[in-house]
Order: C-alpha cells, then sequence, then structure tokens
C-alpha cells in the first residue's frame, strides 16, 4: 500500500524555476537494491551537490539537538520531495539519521499517485565517519527499502573503520577520519560516491554537515544551496546553522544567482555558492 | 544640500503590498523640532509598534557588537526608508546608536528628489535605561535636526536616572529600570511615547532590543514584524536575532498573516506576531 499522495502543493512552473539549480537531465543508471555494488564509473567527474535544509527566522533547524521539529509547510515539503526525485542520492549524518529515522525517499506526486518509482528513488547515505551509528535507530531505510518505495541505505565510514556488513551492506569510504573540528575531506567522498555511480547528491543535514560544507574552504563541493524559511522564531538554544568563520571581519559566504520563491507561508531560497 | 536620492527601487505597488503592515493613516501632528515638549496627547491608544531589521540567512545583524555590517541591497534600503517615512518615530537601543551613528531620518524618494519634507520624518529616540549613552558618538542625529532634514532625537532613561539636558533637551521615560535579563517594561515606555503624541513607531535594533520583543510576553506589543533577510552567511560569532525561549520544547513565535516579498537579492517577510 504506498503512503497518501501528497496534494498539489508544488506545481510545474515551481519545477521550472528550481531547474537551474538541479542536476538535469537526472541520471538514472544507479543499480536497485541490491547488495552487489554498481562497478566503478569510468568518469572523474563529482556529483552535482545540493545542500538543502528548512530552518527557521533564527537559523535554526530544530529545538534541541535530537528533537525532530516541524518547520516547513506542506507545500515546501512537498517541494523537498520534488528535489529528491531529481537526485541520484540522498546524504545526512549520524545525528540526524538516528533522531528523525528518515525514509530518504521521494513521496512527491503531482497527479494524486504515488508517482516516484524505483528508478526515481535517491539513494540514501549516512554520513559517519566514526561508524556509531546504532542501525536500530534507523529502521525506516531498511523498511523502505524492502517495500519498494526506496533504495537501501549505503553507510560512509572513514577510512580506518573496520567493515562491518551485518545491518547494511555496502560501504563507501569518506577518506581519513580528520577529527571533528576539520570535518570530511569531501573531495575524496565525493570520489568515492561518483565511484559509485552517484552523480548527483542532495545532503539534508544535519547541522554539523551544513555548517562542514558552508565553510568557506569546502564551498567549492557545493554545486547549489535550496533553503526554505518558515516564519517563526525557535528560540535562543535549538541546533544552529551558521558555518564557523574563517576571518573575524569578513561574511563567511555569499550567494550569487539567488532567487526567492514564496511558497505558502514558507520562502524558498535558491542559490549558488562558489 | 540634499544627500544624493534614493534610485526607484522601491515601487508603488511594493507600498501597496506592505500596507496591511503599516499604521495607516499616518498621523502628523509630531511637532517640528522645538525644545518644548508637545502637550500629552489625550488618547490612551498605545503606538503601532513595527519590528523591523535585516539580516543574514543565519539570523545575524552585523560581524560583531559594534561593527556596522552591510546586509541589504540598495532595493530593501529604499524600503526601509520608506517604512520610516511611514512612522511618527523611530526607536533604537544605545549600543546601535553609538556603533552606527545613525542618521534615523527617511531619505526615501520615488521621484529622483529629497522628497520627504519634515512633516514626514519620524522622530528618533534611544533607548537607554541606565543612562549612559555618550552623545558625542551619535552627532549626525543632531546634524540632521539642524540641516533640517531630520528631527531632533528624544533620550528614553528609566525613571531612576536625573535627567541631564545639556545635550539633547527632550526626555521620555522607560519607567522602573528592571534589569538586563528582564528587560524594560514596554507597557509603560509605550504609554509614554503616546503622551508625546507619537502614534506610531519603527524598531529597528540592536539585538538586544529585538530579542526583547520578539519574547513571548511582550509579542503583545508589537503590531508587525517585518524583516529583510539577505542572502549571505555570516558565520558563527556574531550579533544573532533569537529570543531567549520561554519553553525549552516550544518555538517562542510563531508569525502571522505572513507575506514574503522578494526585492532585489533580498527577501522581505512582513507579518504579524501576537
Amino acid at each position: 500500500m504506498p503512503p497518501s499522495p501528497v496534494p498539489l502543493f508544488f506545481a510545474a512552473d515551481h519545477q521550472i524555476q528550481l531547474s537551474d539549480y538541479l542536476p538535469l537531465p537526472r541520471t538514472t543508471f544507479l543499480q536497485e537494491n541490491t547488495a552487489e555494488p554498481p562497478p566503478p564509473h569510468p568518469s572523474t567527474q563529482l556529483p552535482h551537490v545540493t545542500l538543502t535544509y528548512a530552518t527557521s527566522l533564527d537559523s535554526q533547524i530544530s529545538l534541541q539537538p535530537g528533537l525532530q521539529t516541524v518547520l516547513s509547510g506542506p507545500e515546501t515539503k512537498a517541494m523537498t520531495h520534488f528535489l529528491r526525485s531529481q537526485h541520484d542520492a540522498i546524504l545526512v549524518g549520524r545525528g540526524t539519521a538516528e533522531a528523525d529515522n528518515p525514509g530518504l525517499n521521494s513521496r512527491f506526486s503531482n497527479d494524486g499517485q504515488y508517482a516516484v518509482g524505483l528508478d526515481r528513488q535517491p539513494r540514501p547515505f549516512v554520513l559517519d565517519p566514526r561508524k556509531k551509528l546504532d542501525p536500530s535507530r534507523t529502521p525506516k531505510l531498511l523498511e523502505n527499502a524492502a517495500a519498494g518505495i526506496g533504495r537501501a541505505p549505503w553507510w560512509i565510514i572513514s577510512d580506518s573503520e573496520d567493515v562491518d556488513q551485518t545491518i547494511w551492506t555496502n560501504v563507501v569510504r569518506a577518506g581519513p577520519y580528520v577529527g571533528s573540528e576539520s570535518g570530511i575531506d569531501w573531495e575524496i567522498l565525493l570520489n568515492n560516491l561518483a565511484a559509485t555511480g552517484v552523480r548527483s547528491i542532495m545532503i539534508e543535514g544535519g547541522a554539523t554537515v551544513i555548517n562542514d560544507l558552508l565553510k568557506a574552504k569546502n564551498q567549492k563541493w557545493v554545486s547549489s544551496v535550496i533553503v526554505t524559511i518558515a516564519p517563526t522564531y525557535l528560540g535562543d538554544g535549538g541546533v544552529v546553522v551558521s558555518p564557523p568563520r574563517s576571518n573575524a571581519t569578513q561574511n563567511e559566504a555569499r550567494l550569487t544567482q539567488v532567487r526567492w520563491f514564496p511558497l505558502g507561508q514558507d520562502v524558498v531560497m535558491a542559490g549558488k555558492i562558489h
């Protein structure tokens, strides 16, 4: 039984407006759910990276670490499911996976049906350099795969971790672990993802991953930034999106080619960052 | 010699779109620059309070305390000057006044002229409960008044401070000083402002004042919230707009009647908060 369809909140003209920021045409060669990894892709081109998240007016994505917080309305939620259908892969950090038990599949529909077939479903990747994930806290990923409404999740761990395939079959290496301050080496990870056939990836959170990619030194890996802002203030003390500042008296990031799309109660900003 | 005119960035249809959030019709009975305070107004109705500020994507209004930071583009700057022309008064906190040496007058023009006459200029008020302002750091307010392109500033101090009229002639009482945590009693201050003839006031900052008014207990004094968001990340460590949270697991504020206006590179959110 498919889930309830998403209402017609996100129409064709919205899709056209956003297309400048998306990896079109979407590649469709990712293998279906299987224990066999796809053969490495010969191209050295790195994936299109779309950094996307929903936030409050005070730039917080949740009230507390580990507490899933409703921010965006049905219109922008539909947009997120459309975006997912346009990417080969989705990446979230371990903390977000454990806190939200997310499906990370696309439940986008514009015709009242659960219209996104498995060929348009993104592959979920969980970034977990130190291999601390407790997969019992993220059952939905495997349930969706078993039900045929999502792809099986892959685990991203650093080179120094042992591969333990008791629960999730496939692993991608993040390169050497370089400590929480420096984050991971995105060039190595994106190359390794490209080698598995990923041509486009949507990075959805949490704040640790987002803030790492917004740093001046990492912005070059980000193809597009798509942010939903909801008209609410969570108030001081939540989980904040704000990258560490490289230079005390300069902006850390300025976006270009910016467009704003009011959508329901929220606004969506799409832009480039490098 | 009037300043250079603001270009035609903010057109008549923008003004109409924003009019739902403004104190129309604007009252025009404020006295011109004079050492004599106007007679108390008989009405007990409190002023229309428009809370407005410009911020980054990471909800910061400046890179450091005391460091004026350019955020909004010319279109939204023009909007701010339009808003000022629609209010009897402007209020900023002492820190902002000393850091920015602001003019706090309206330099709005839609016809290539410096079109806002003194009758449409708002009265600047500086909120300074403990009377710590160093007026030598805010010369522009008196210069504008002397040049006839702005009204003379008034000083808001708590009841316990001595009136010292060596520099600024007029004083409004903020009520008893209740400590930095609790902020001021806005009901007393707004009543005192109404008694001087203020029917509408635009509160522009800084973060201490904004965060105080966004608290759940103070939202009832705010008639409209108008926020400009610029597509940039200042990065962690700046001056943040995010009210203290009254309840750890609940949003501090949710806006209603929200509209978003893309304007140049920025977006403007207008809404109600109570």
